[in-house]
């Protein structure tokens, strides 16, 4: 645990070792998620990012390659906690459409634990002209926005057929 | 741990009482955080984000009176995964300017938590129609984000000052 970070190359490699092992939990996690899931569009969604988070983990093996490191997994507390945390409310009792929210709420955690990593991760990358890794962080950095964007219109399209749905009900109270 | 999330309501609730653990737990964190800190700037920034941080936790209190409940503390194991690997990172020995390469993103992946989570509970008061309590989560939604903004210049602000101390050494090694 307390290995030097002398420079900006240590530090890289350590949050990518934190990333590998991210990465892998959410392939692990995901499934169970989509499972659990009413909505199709919802479903489906999670079910396309779990094969985008594949390809994640094989391109930071590319990384590590790059680099010239074996793969290593450094224990993300921090995605096991969001993770955690998720499946808690998740499998709390609820009506599917409540359940569905939560999981977008989740999910949305998990992108944006994402975003802030890689969008550090390519600003180091660049200035340790590794202009090739930064490239594949920028990659990944673009589809986590994409999926957390994507996210975002499924609870919308939800909170609006909910509104829609609650209307009659609206309509009787007044 | 099992209550029940039938409604839009339970759940909002439900994640305000997370918020309020996640809150205080980065009161609890940040003067430490900030005493790592090197850059006067950077430390300066942690110290605002503090006070900023310190209201959030009085919103959250308005917030629970609004909705007619006492405030309760959800243990936010997100919150406390995130906390304890910045943390780790930050204690792990270093060069200064790489300990405060870290903070940085640990300090950001603390804002995109809260980014993820006040962004749905935004949406989920607007939908229930409490546009007061919509509107307390939309100013914390904006402060988290200005927030990230800051931080991430200045990262690129540190990275900069970095690549100009190293000039020298490059023309050496041409």
């Amino acid at each position: 645990m307390f290995e030097k970070l002398n420079s900006l190359d240590d530090l890289l490699l350590h949050e990518v070792q934190d990333m590998y092992h991210a990465e892998k939990q959410v392939v692990k996690a995901l499934p169970d998620v989509a499972e659990q899931a009413a909505s199709p569009e919802l479903k489906s969604a999670l079910e396309e990012h779990l094969q985008q988070t594949k390809v994640h983990v094989k391109r930071l093996e590319r990384v590590f390659e790059m680099l010239g490191q074996e793969p290593k997994a450094k224990k993300c507390k921090a995605m096991k906690g969001i993770l955690d945390e998720g499946e808690d409310t998740i499998l709390e009792k609820g009506s599917s459409e409540t359940i569905d929210a939560a999981i977008i709420m989740s999910a949305q955690k998990v992108e944006h634990y994402e975003i802030a990593a890689y969008g550090s991760l390519a600003a180091w990358a660049d200035m340790l002209g590794l202009q090739d890794i930064k490239q594949l962080f920028g990659q990944t950095l673009d589809e986590e926005k994409a999926a957390d964007e994507r996210l975002t219109e499924l609870a919308k399209a939800g909170l609006n057929q909910r509104a829609a749905s609650k209307q009659p009900e609206k309509q009787f109270a007044e």
